[in-house]
C-alpha cells in the first residue's frame, strides 16, 4: 500500500461514549463509563495524562515541596545549621523530570488500555451529531460515531495577551516554568494568581530573583484578601519585587540568549532572563468540529449541572472547557458524575436529579476547594464573605490570627497565619473558609467537609481537633463566633 | 502576728463553683462558668496550665518536630544533603525550655485572674459536700463553699509498676521524658502506648540509641492494628531495638551516674543510661478529700454525659479524672460541656438534655481524636473496625496503601502510609478512619468532622479533596469502598 493510500484509508467504528482528552477528567470519564459496562473511545492529541501530569500540578509541586521543606527546617529547633544551605537546583530539577515520566505517557496509556476502553491519538473533531473524526500523525484517519454520548474534556490553554513583542520573545507559560531545565537568574512573573504565586515561589528558592508584575492589587485575587498578602509579604522578604497595578505594554528580546525587557505602562520596565506570562486560560475548543454541531469555536461550553451541554441531549463538557472551576481535582469530580449520568442516561433511560446526588455536581457551586502550595500555603473552599453577600446570604465572617494556635507556634517558630470561617446566620452552617499559613494544606479537607455536610455549627462544637496540632484554628474560629467576634455581613 | 498564729488563720468564702486543678481543662471550666456570670475559684497545687503545659503535649511537640522536620528533609531533592547532618541537640533543648516558659506559670496565672476568677495555690480537698478546704504552702488554710458546683480537674500521674529496684533507679516518666536536660547515650523505653512511641522517636533522634521493651504485641495498642507496625518499622531502621511480648521483672541502678539494668521475667537484661517507664496512668485523686463524700481515694471518677459524677448533684469531674479519654483536647471539650451545664443548671434550673447539645459529651463515645506525632505520624478518630464489631455495628473495614495517592508521593519520596475507614453499612456514615504516614496530622480533622456530623457517604463524595494533597486518600477510600473491596465485619 502506497502512502497516499494509507492516507485515504478510513476507518469506522462505534461506541457507546466517545471522549475527546485523556487528561485526568477524560480518563475518569472513561473509567466511569466503562464501570457500567458502556464501551468508549478516547481521543488524544498529546500525551495520555494531560497538562496536570506533565506541565501543571505534578511538575509545580515536585518543584514546590523542596521549598517548602526547607522552609518549614529553617523555622525548627536544631535544624536551622544545615537548612540554611541552598536548594540543590539540579537535584529537584530531576526529581521533577522523573515525577512527570520524564514526559512519557506509557504507564498512562497502559492504564486506558486496562479499562477496556480503546485510545486514539489523534486530533479529535466533531463531525456533526455524535460523530467525531480522528486525524492521526500518521496519515490514518477514524470516524468514530457515539451511540449515546460524546464528551469533550479536552481543557484549557494559556492564554498570551497581544503584546508587541511578546511573540518573538519567547516567554514562559505554564508549560514552560513547570518544565524549564535551567533556573534563570531574573525571572519576570506577569500575573498574579495561582501559576504566577506558585511559579514565583519555586523559582525563587531554586536561586531565581524574581519580579512580579500584577495587574490588580493583591496575589490570588480569587481568594479572601489576607491570602494574597500573606504570600506577597512572604515573597517580599526572601527578596521578590512585587509590583501591583501595573500593566505590561510591550516586551522586548534581542537574539536568541539575550534578557528580556518587559516595558510598562508609563514607560518604566523590568529586565529579567526569562519572562512567565500566567495571565489566564483560555478552552481548548478552536479545533474540535464545535461549528459543525453549531457551537462556536473557541468558546467555553456552558453546561448543566449534569455536565450536559446546554441544548444538547449526548454532548457532555467536563472539566476546564465548561468554566465552571479550572481545578483538576473539580474536574475530575465532574468527570466521575458525568460518566455516572451518561451511564444512568443510556442504561435506564434516567438520571437521578437531585442535587447533592450521584448525577449532579452539586459542589461545584458551593464547595470548590484549592490548595495553593506557596511558602505559607493558602486554601480555601466554598464562599468567600464577598461571594456569600453578594449571593444574598445574611452571613458573619469571623476571623483568626493562627499565632493564637498552640500548634501553630509548635509547627514553625515565628508562625504567621490567618484563617477567616464564613457562616451563614440563618441556617447556621459554614459557607466557606480560608486558610493561609504554613502547614494548613491538609487541613482544607476539614472545612471542605463540613461546607459539603452542611454541618451545622452547633456540631462542630463537637468536632474536637486534636491538641496540639493547627486544626484547633477550628476552636478558635467557633470561640470567635460564639462571642460574637466578626463583622456580620452587609 | 506569730508564725503559729498566721497558721491557726482560716479565711472562708463563697463562691458559685470551686475547680480543683488548674490545668488546661479546670481553666476551660473557669471560662465558661465565669462568662455565664457565676463566680469562680480555681484551686493548684502544682503550676497553673497543668501536665500539658511543663510536662506533656507541649514539650513533648517541641522534641519531636524537628526530628519530623529533619525525617521531611531528608525525603525531598535539593535538601539531602544538608538534612544528614545531626540534630542541635542543645539547641532542641533550649527551645524546649522556652515553649513550657522554663516551667515557670506567670502567664497562666495572669489568664486565670482576667477571667475574674479567684486562684487558690494550695492542696484542695473536698470537705464534705460542696466545701473545699486548701492548704497553702505557707500555712494559710482556706475554706470555699460552692453554692452549685464543685468541680474536680486534677488530672492523672504515671503509674510506676511495683518492681524491685524501680524506685532506687530513679527511673524517668512522661515528666522527665520530657524535661530531661540532657540526651542518655542509651535510652530504655518500657510501654509501647503514644508516651512511649513519641519519646522513643524524639529522644533517638536527639541521638540516643532507643530499646523498647512492650509487654503486648505492638507499639499504639489503642488504634488499628498498622499504625503501630508502621511506626515500629521506621523506629528499627532507624536503629531501635524494639521486643514485643516481654516483661519487666526488676529494675538495678548501682551508684548515682552508673548505668541502669532493666531485668526481663525470663532472666534476659538489657542496660541503658536512663529508663522510661511509660507503663499507664492513675488518677490525681488520692488526696483530695474523696472519702468526706463517700467516694474512694485513688479512683477514677464515674461520670454521666454532662460530665456530673454519679449519684451527686454538685460534683463534677472533668478530664482524665473521669477516665472517658485521657487526652488534653478531649478534657478541653469536656470542660466546655460541663462548664455549661454547670451554667445552665445553677442559672436556668436546667440543662440541655439532647445527645449532641451543649450540655452533653456525646463525642466522647463515637469522636475522641487523636493524633501521634511520632514519624511517622499516625492518627485515629472513633471507631476501629474490632470497636465497631464489638459494639456490634454492621460495619465493613476499607483499606488503603498511601502510596497510591500523588500528594504522598509528592509529600516525601520513598513515602509509606497507610488508612482505613469503617463504615456503618446501616446508616451508610463513616464509624471511625485511622491514617498513619508522614504529614497526615491535619488530616485527621476532616475524618473528625465526617464522624461528629454523620455525613452520609453518598454526600461525603461532594466533599473533593484538592489536588495534589494526601487529602485525596478520601476519595480512593470511598472509591475502594464503592468498589465493594475490604472486609465486612463480623
Amino acid at each position: 500500500m502506497t502512502r497516499a493510500a494509507e492516507h485515504e484509508q478510513t476507518h469506522e467504528r462505534e461506541y457507546d461514549v466517545v471522549v475527546l482528552g485523556a487528561g485526568p477528567v477524560g480518563e475518569n470519564v472513561v473509567d466511569r463509563v466503562r464501570a457500567a459496562g458502556l464501551s468508549a473511545a478516547v481521543v488524544e492529541s498529546e500525551l495520555v495524562g494531560g497538562e496536570c501530569s506533565y506541565w501543571a500540578c505534578m511538575p509545580s509541586k515536585a518543584l514546590l515541596r523542596p521549598a517548602i521543606v526547607r522552609s518549614e527546617a529553617r523555622r525548627v529547633a536544631g535544624l536551622r545549621a544545615h537548612a540554611y544551605g541552598p536548594l540543590d537546583a539540579q537535584e529537584v530539577l530531576a526529581h521533577r523530570d522523573e515525577v512527570v515520566g520524564n514526559w512519557q505517557d506509557d504507564g498512562q496509556v497502559s492504564w486506558v488500555r486496562s479499562t477496556g476502553a480503546d485510545l486514539y491519538r489523534g486530533q479529535g473533531r466533531l463531525h456533526g451529531p455524535r460523530r467525531v473524526t480522528v486525524e492521526g500523525a500518521e496519515g490514518d484517519r477514524h470516524v468514530l460515531t457515539a451511540r449515546h454520548a460524546v464528551a469533550v474534556c479536552t481543557g484549557s490553554r494559556a492564554v498570551l495577551p497581544p503584546l508587541p513583542g511578546l511573540t518573538g520573545a519567547r516567554p514562559w507559560t505554564s508549560r514552560e516554568a513547570t518544565s524549564s531545565e535551567r533556573v534563570p537568574r531574573r525571572l519576570v512573573v506577569v500575573g498574579g494568581g495561582v501559576v504566577g504565586a506558585e511559579m514565583a515561589t519555586a523559582w525563587q528558592a531554586l536561586g531565581a530573583h524574581v519580579t512580579m508584575l500584577i495587574r490588580g492589587d493583591r496575589l490570588l485575587p480569587r481568594m479572601e484578601p489576607f491570602a494574597g498578602e500573606h504570600v506577597a509579604a512572604a515573597l517580599t522578604e526572601r527578596g521578590a519585587d512585587i509590583r501591583t497595578g501595573v500593566s505590561v505594554s510591550a516586551v522586548v528580546r534581542d537574539g536568541s540568549a539575550g534578557p528580556v525587557t518587559v516595558v510598562l505602562d508609563g514607560g518604566d520596565h523590568v529586565e529579567g532572563d526569562e519572562v512567565l506570562f500566567a495571565t489566564g486560560r483560555r478552552p481548548r475548543t478552536e479545533d474540535i468540529g464545535l461549528e459543525t454541531v453549531g457551537l462556536e469555536p473557541g468558546s467555553w461550553l456552558a453546561v448543566d449541572d449534569s455536565l450536559r451541554v446546554d441544548g444538547f441531549d449526548w454532548l457532555y463538557a467536563v472539566g476546564d472547557v465548561n468554566h465552571r472551576a479550572l481545578l483538576t481535582h473539580q474536574g475530575k469530580y465532574q468527570a466521575r458524575i458525568a460518566g455516572a449520568a451518561i451511564a444512568a442516561r443510556a442504561t435506564e433511560k434516567a438520571d437521578d436529579a437531585v442535587a447533592w446526588g450521584p448525577h449532579r455536581a452539586t459542589a461545584d457551586h458551593a464547595a470548590v476547594p484549592q490548595v495553593v502550595f506557596t511558602d505559607p500555603e493558602a486554601a480555601a473552599v466554598g464562599l468567600s464573605l464577598a461571594e456569600a453577600e453578594a449571593a444574598g446570604h445574611r452571613v458573619r465572617a469571623v476571623d483568626l490570627d493562627l499565632r493564637g494556635v498552640a500548634g501553630a507556634g509548635l509547627y514553625a517558630q515565628g508562625y504567621r497565619g490567618h484563617a477567616r470561617m464564613v457562616v451563614d446566620l440563618d441556617r447556621e452552617v459554614v459557607l466557606g473558609a480560608t486558610f493561609v499559613g504554613p502547614g494548613i494544606g491538609e487541613l482544607l479537607h476539614s472545612a471542605t467537609v463540613a461546607v459539603t455536610g452542611e454541618v451545622p455549627i452547633a456540631r462542630l462544637w463537637h468536632a474536637v481537633p486534636a491538641y496540639p496540632t493547627i486544626s484547633e484554628a477550628w476552636l478558635r474560629l467557633l470561640e470567635a463566633y460564639r462571642d460574637g467576634d466578626g463583622a456580620d455581613g452587609s
